[in-house]
């Protein structure tokens, strides 16, 4: 068997592919339904239909639950079993609410809920990630032919496992006018830096906390899942203190490549570092202000450590509708080129969902996913699992 | 993408696959190296090469660990890494002894590592079914194509995700004379009933236990892995009263389809049964002989209950090395006509290896791997999921 033709047969023809995506904040399933072909040797997509969903606070508490504690291999297993039952039952609602045909999918390609993700350290020749749910049942469920499980490939050679979306970033944004940076404010917020000069190497990278920190403060402070548009943080303000002890967190200027996640950033962190300053005295807008404004001076100390404050900016991520930390990203990077994702055809949630739907049809195409100088994988390689 | 095609291009010719084999006994991983093709509208195999290897003791108990306590979500994404890295060092040292070139493998099948097995209950929709191993990790690894994650697709159609290997039987096993009942004795035992009335439906269901409770046994009583050859079962006596608290577990005469593991026949159970009998002041001879004829009895017993006595029946897995086993069901079963695997081609130890590298070749061909009469799944499914 030939397997280039079938790769080559697969690049051939435009292909409509349905992306879904959960990602660490435990939100919901953003679901992108796009199609992609090439043309003049580059790659094209258009975005056909999307959604993004939230789950039910039920839905959250059986996934929290998983996250958080001491569990049995059996809930580990079951699990397994509802994280794909959750996505199949979200993607039929998705097809039937926009009348999308399943038999007009030809591929479904899914992130998977991360549950673990320990990137290789010091002394360590690989590291090691977890995305929970069951390709194989997700494509009997469906009968669309389903790919999943992009991270561990990269992982077993080497690599973080992530970030995975900068080839989209590099394929995609790329301007040889000025240097572009893509941020992405998810659970956690990363970046690609993009260089104009095609020589030098495209970085990406974990910059620290995106919305968890902020999430987390709202729950305990407000009981709210988020902080809508960044309206708490604006009726507060800086305390020096707690600010200090945030920007010390050594992770954010750590040299890349690097990548983090819940393992780092979680209650736990956020309850050390609330009772070192003592705010407990202080009102709950003011602690969601400081940490609104270090996640925004965290994504920026990042871009003026290791690429140029002058770069075109793209912010994406439910973060993007956070209006406080857009205007600190805008005070920390007065003389950055900031443009949004409605100009080049996406909206800003929906681009994790689209990359991860990009992501699978290089792989039916035969192409690899990962960029080794971003990841540290030795080698490139094409990412994921298929069924059937 | 025409999908069938490509199905009948890989039928089309002569396929090698490797398959592996790690069963719940954690034992160790078999490995079985194979040619596929048709002829005549038959499926053909040939053995390439095969191994038999036993995990050290330190696999073991990592293993064991990991199916025994309750451990954090790192523990499990650590082990699914772990269990990947000891499947490609264990390839590695097969390609390596038996002179095998991986660009002569079309395809790598693995089982991976059962950890949770919950068939579908009464009131319950769907089971689920957790095999640890990152299947794009190891095709990263191997640069071999590489198939896994067998069971998932069956249970997702409400299907028990068990046994698979009947298809195999099916196919290699039948006989228009008599009845054939393929006995496979590894960690559980199993059972597939080939009619030969083509007519009939093919019944394959778990028996109970197969060595595990010896196993337990000898670990407790002996401080080995396991009984070489049913010598210690051949020096003890039956002891009545534990014998009788064996017979009546109710697993033993439930009827099919049903398929069991160490959720219920484990060292919990063992421990119970042993306390209730009062054995401790019996060799640990007696106790061991006592559940080998019991294991012998409830193969048996369910041949007795589901099919005929008076069939031709095969015995395969380490089981069938186990002399007090095998005499136990002459004795039980004196009518029936027994045949060995090496009459058919394969040796007793490596048929599940082979049965695998059989579903994965089977997968790729675009054919259906479980038995809905056999599984309860509501139809057939192609199992599995492909990196890359």
């Amino acid at each position: 068997m030939n397997l280039y033709d079938i790769q080559q047969q697969w690049l051939a023809s435009p292909r409509r592919v349905i992306g879904m995506m959960s990602g660490t904040s435990l939100d919901g399933i953003d679901i992108c339904f796009a199609e992609f072909s090439i043309k003049d040797g580059r790659h094209h997509y258009s975005i056909i239909e999307k959604a993004l969903y939230s789950y039910t606070l039920e839905e959250r508490d059986i996934l929290s639950r998983l996250l958080q504690d001491t569990i049995s291999i059996e809930e580990v297993s079951h699990a397994n079993s509802e994280i794909t039952a959750l996505h199949f039952s979200y993607l039929q609602r998705f097809l039937e609410e926009k009348g999308v045909n399943p038999l007009q999918c030809d591929l479904l390609s899914v992130h998977g809920q991360t549950v673990w993700h320990s990137p290789p350290k010091d002394g360590e020749d690989i590291g090691h990630t977890l995305q929970l749910l069951s390709i194989p049942a997700l494509a009997a469920l469906t009968n669309i032919k389903t790919i999943g499980d992009f991270r561990s490939a990269d992982m077993a050679l080497g690599g973080q496992g992530a970030p995975l979306v900068p080839i989209f970033d590099a394929e995609f944004l790329y301007s040889s006018q000025k240097d572009t940076i893509a941020v992405n404010i998810g659970g956690m917020a990363n970046i690609t830096i993009i260089p104009k000069d095609k020589d030098q190497q495209i970085m990406a990278f974990d910059t620290g906390p995106g919305n968890i920190l902020i999430d987390l403060a709202m729950k305990r402070f407000f009981g709210k899942q988020y902080d809508e548009n960044g309206v708490f943080a604006r009726e507060g303000r800086r305390l020096e203190r707690l600010w200090k002890n945030l920007c010390e967190l050594e992770y954010i200027t750590q040299k890349p490549p690097k990548s983090t996640g819940r393992e780092l950033f979680n209650a736990t962190l956020l309850q050390d570092i609330l009772e070192v300053s003592f705010v407990n005295t202080f009102p709950g807008e003011d602690i969601v202000r400081t940490i609104t404004d270090f996640t925004a001076w965290s994504i920026a100390e990042n871009i003026r450590l290791f690429g140029h404050p002058e770069s075109r900016i793209l912010i994406t991520g439910g973060g993007a509708h956070n209006a406080t930390i857009l205007s600190g990203l805008y005070k920390e990077l007065p003389n950055a080129e900031f443009f949004s994702p409605q100009e080049i055809g996406f909206d800003a949630d929906i681009k994790e969902a689209l990359c991860f739907a990009y992501l699978g049809w290089r792989s039916l195409g035969g192409l690899p996913g990962n960029i080794p100088s971003v990841t540290g994988a030795k080698k490139e390689v094409i990412l994921g699992s298929v069924s059937p």
